[in-house]
Parts: structure tokens; C-alpha cells; sequence
């Protein structure tokens, strides 16, 4: 990674209990045709007529399409100024409701906590809850998210 | 959703314990950024450059993409034929080694439980463990899923 400067978050810059309202983004019947051919092609994401006729009434996005587009607020909003490291996982991803054409979601993050590695002392562990909501304000997907992320070096 | 025929795979016909191998992808640089562009803009994943100075030395994919390229042969593989739902969650989601350009990714679902729903006797649920392998056999991702499918209607 370049050179980590001083205006970048690292592990110590993190406030626990802090929640980071993380922007919006409103997804189109394109957009989730666009993504399920490419990685979850069930007529439910990508046939309009079948998906007319299925429980949910028209299309809805792939459950991944919604986790993707909630990361990328994620990434815009916190990530992009931290030193992350790396992803090490994601736990308790639930998907509770559909996401239609034309539906705003809005993403939330709160640090559950922030801690040294136990195996390198230069690097910690973010553990945060993540929640995206639609514009009716319904909880569409939850999860929890764990990410590696430098420490400030001592000078 | 469409009529279900016979041919369509009902939870009774899941054979729990069963091991599927879903086939392979691999993961050009183009795809690496693109799919990061929209989804997962850190430098690592979208700026050659900077990922060539990043203590991984090049471009690496964002979890998230080896996440939906994995669900992509599992549809094709598996989930295309069952009568599928709605996807309930995933846990355990952890990510162990970079995906890099030119890897080639073999997924490897195996059919943890299958069982009816106690809210709706008419559907159940799916739990599977899924690994991701590179083509060196280092696994680089595994994770659990829970999936809501039909049950076979009595006649």
C-alpha cells in the first residue's frame, strides 16, 4: 500500500459505538437484470414476465446485487479513508424483505468494537453491524461485518 | 412463479450429505476492476499501480465479487432447478487468500440439512456449506447459506 499518511483512519481513529449514516442509492430494473445474468441468473432477477407471475409480483434484485450496492456506500462513505488491510468475513447476512426496481436504500453502520490483533500487533480487527433500509424505511438486509485494518504507527 | 413441474427439484429431493461440484470461472483483470468500480472502489481492487505497491504486489478482487462469482456457479449448477424461494441469509463468510487475474475458482456445495419450515409447512429450508478453491487448491472462500425452497405438493 502507498505510504499511509496522517489523514488516513487507522484501528485507534475508530470511535466504538459510533453509527455512520453511509448516503443512498436508488437501483433500477436494469441494474438488477445487469447484475443476476451476470452472477444470479434465476428468472426471479432477470425474466420480467416470469418474475410477474412468481409470489413477489415482478422483479426483484438478487440478495447479492442489494449486499454489493450496500458495500459500495460503505466503501464510499468510511472505507476509502481507512487503512484497510482486508475483508476477513461477514456473518448474520439476512435478507428480510424484496428489492423492487426503483427502490432507494440507505445504509447504516454501527462499530461494535475495535481491537488489536493477537497475532500482529500492527494490524486490527473493525467489527461493525451494518443495516440498509428501503424508502418506506423497512429493514431489507442486515449483517455484520469484520475488517483488517493498520494500526497508527508509534513515532 | 411459473407453474412447478415434476422435473423441478423440491426440498424432498435435496439429498442432504450430498457433495456437488458446480464447476469453475476464471477472473480476468478487466472483470476485477469493473465489478470493483461499481461495487468496491478501494484502490486495491480498481488502481494497477497502487496495488502493484500494496503488500499483496497487484490488483486483487474485492471479496464481494468472488462472493457472486461463486453464487453464479452455484446457480448454474444447482439452484436454477430447485424451486427456489427466496435466499434466507449466509454466515461464516470468510475470505482466506487474494483472488488474483487469471485465477480460475471451483466451487463445491454440500448439503448440510434440509428441512421443513415450522411457520409454512408448504416450504423448507436448504443449509449448505460452500468452498471456493483456486487452482492451486488453496481455498480463498467459504461460506454457509440457508435457502428457502418448495416442498413437493401431495397429489
Amino acid at each position: 500500500m502507498p505510504d499511509i499518511d496522517r489523514d488516513t483512519v487507522h484501528l485507534e481513529d475508530i470511535p466504538e459505538g459510533a453509527t455512520i449514516h453511509c448516503g443512498e442509492v436508488t437501483v433500477s430494473a436494469d441494474e438488477i437484470v445487469e447484475f443476476a445474468r451476470q452472477f444470479d441468473p434465476l428468472a426471479l432477477h432477470i425474466d420480467p414476465e416470469a418474475a410477474s407471475e412468481s409470489r413477489y409480483g415482478g422483479l426483484i434484485a438478487s440478495g447479492y446485487h442489494t449486499l454489493s450496492l450496500s458495500v459500495r456506500l460503505l466503501v464510499e462513505e468510511v472505507r476509502s479513508e481507512r487503512a484497510v488491510i482486508a475483508g476477513i468475513g461477514i456473518d448474520n447476512v439476512r435478507w428480510y424483505a424484496p428489492v423492487r426496481p426503483g427502490d432507494t436504500l440507505a445504509v447504516r453502520t454501527t462499530i461494535l468494537e475495535t481491537r488489536p490483533s493477537e497475532s500482529d500487533p500492527t494490524t486490527g480487527i473493525v467489527h461493525e453491524t451494518i443495516s440498509v433500509r428501503n424508502q418506506s424505511g423497512t429493514e431489507v438486509l442486515s449483517l455484520e461485518s469484520r475488517e483488517l485494518v493498520e494500526r497508527r504507527r508509534r513515532e
